[in-house]
C-alpha cells in the first residue's frame, strides 16, 4: 500500500523535474522518520539517570529533529525547485544524520533509544547522499 | 512490524504515566504523516492553474503542517509532562485539522492532493480528539 | 525604527480584517522572541553541572520553543484568515508560556539562563493573552 | 539595550568555545528576523492579484523560513558543539536566503513586501557568512 508521501508525489499536478520519484519519496520518508526519533531520543535521555553524560546525546538529537524536518519540508515543495538549495539542505542533512548516528551509537548498548535513533539517523543519511548522487 | 515511533515509546525509559500507548502512537503517527501531507499539498496547489482561488487552502495547509509538526513534537516528549500543555495543543491540533479537512474537501473532488491532504487531516483530527479523550 | 515584523505587517497588501494590528506585531515579535529564549535556555541547562534537576525545565523549554515558533508563523499569515485556528493556537501559546515562566523562575535565583527565559515567557504570555482579548 | 538573544548568551553557564560572541548573535537575529519575513512574505504573495506570477516566490519563502528557523534553533546550542554540523547548516543558510534575496529583489519594485524580505534575507545571508569566516 502506498504511504501517504508516496500518494502526494502520485497526484502532484505538474512535473516533477526528473527527480528519482523513489529516491525521494524514500528520503522525506526518512526524514520524517529520523526528526520523530530524534526528539523522542532526546527526551529519552532527560529521563536516564545518567543524563549528565547524555548531554551532548540530547544536543545533537535536537539539531537532527530540526534538520530533518526542514529537509523533509524542502523535499516536499516542487514548485520553482532551486538545486543549489536542496543540494545545500540534503548536505546539511546527511551530516547532522551521522553526526548524531555517531554519537548515539557510541552508547547504543546500553541505551536502546539510542540504538533505535542511530538506525534511523543512518537511514536518513543514507536516503540523503542516494537522493543527493541521482540529483547528478 | 513496528514503526519507530512505537519503538521510540517502548524503548522509552521511564513510565510514561498511565498514558494509554496505542493511542499515543497512533496520534503521534498521525501527526507526522499530516504535516508532511500539508506541506506537499500547499505546493502542489501553487502548482495548480487555478492557484489565486487556492490561496485559503495554501494557508490553512501551512498552518495545519506547523501545528502537526508542533503537537508531534510535544507529544514525543514525556519527561516532566504537564497535562494542560499537552491538552491545550491537542485541542489545537483538532482544531486546525478540521479547518484544513474541510477547506481541502471543498474541493476534493477537483484536485486529487486535496482528497489525499484531507484524509490525512480527518485521520489526525479523529487521533488528537481519540488522544484527548483518554487523558480525561 | 519599526522592526521587520512592523515592515512586514505595514507592507501587506490587503485587509487584515480588523485585527489590532499593534496587538498582533507585539506578539509576534514575543513568540520569536521566546522561541529563540528556551531553545537557548534548555541547552544552557544542559550545560549546567545541576542538570539532573532541570530535565523537566528543558522539556517544557522545548515544547514552549516549538509552540511559541508554530504561533509565530500562524500569526504572521492573514490570508484566509481562521478565527477558530488563531484563537486556539493562541490558548496554547499561552498556556505552554505560563507552564515554562513557572518551571524557570522556580530556579531562577540560581540560573540566570532561567531568570532570562522567565521574563521572555512572561512577556509571551501576556501578548497572547492581549490579543486574545482584543479579538473578543 | 541588549537584547533576549545577546541576554541568553551573556547567561550561559559554560564557555562558548573560541566563537565570536558578537557574530553569533548577529546571526541569530538576523535567522529569526528572516524567517519571520519570509513566512509573512509567502502569505503577503497569496493576497497578491497576481498569485499566479508569485508562486516560485512563495515556495523560495517558505523554504527560507525554515532553513533560518532551524539555524537560528542549531547557532543557539552550544552544548556538545560540532563544527561540522555548524558549518554545513550555515552553508545551507546562506544558499538559500541568496537564493530568496534574488527571487524578491526581481519583483521588490512592484511589491513592497517583497522589497522588505530581499533585505532581510540579503542581511541574513551576510550574517551566515560572516560567521562562517570567523569559524575558520
Amino acid at each position: 500500500m502506498p504511504t501517504v508521501v508516496q500518494d502526494m508525489l502520485t497526484t502532484y499536478p505538474a512535473d516533477l523535474g526528473g527527480v528519482d520519484r523513489q529516491k525521494l519519496a524514500r528520503c522525506i520518508e526518512e526524514c520524517v522518520a529520523c526528526a520523530q526519533a530524534c526528539t523522542a531520543c532526546a527526551d529519552a535521555c532527560l529521563s536516564e539517570e545518567a543524563v549528565a553524560e547524555l548531554t551532548k546525546c540530547v544536543r545533537t538529537d535536537m539539531d537532527c529533529a530540526d534538520v530533518c524536518g526542514t529537509t523533509a519540508a524542502v523535499l516536499s515543495r516542487h514548485t520553482g525547485y532551486d538545486a543549489n538549495v536542496t543540494r545545500a539542505v540534503l548536505r546539511a542533512c546527511a551530516t547532522v544524520c551521522k553526526a548524531c548516528a555517531d554519537e548515539c551509537e557510541a552508547h547504543a548498548d546500553r541505551h536502546e533509544h539510542c540504538r533505535v535513533c542511530a538506525e534511523a539517523c543512518r537511514r536518513c543519511e543514507q536516503a540523503c547522499d542516494d537522493l543527493l548522487s541521482s540529483l547528478g
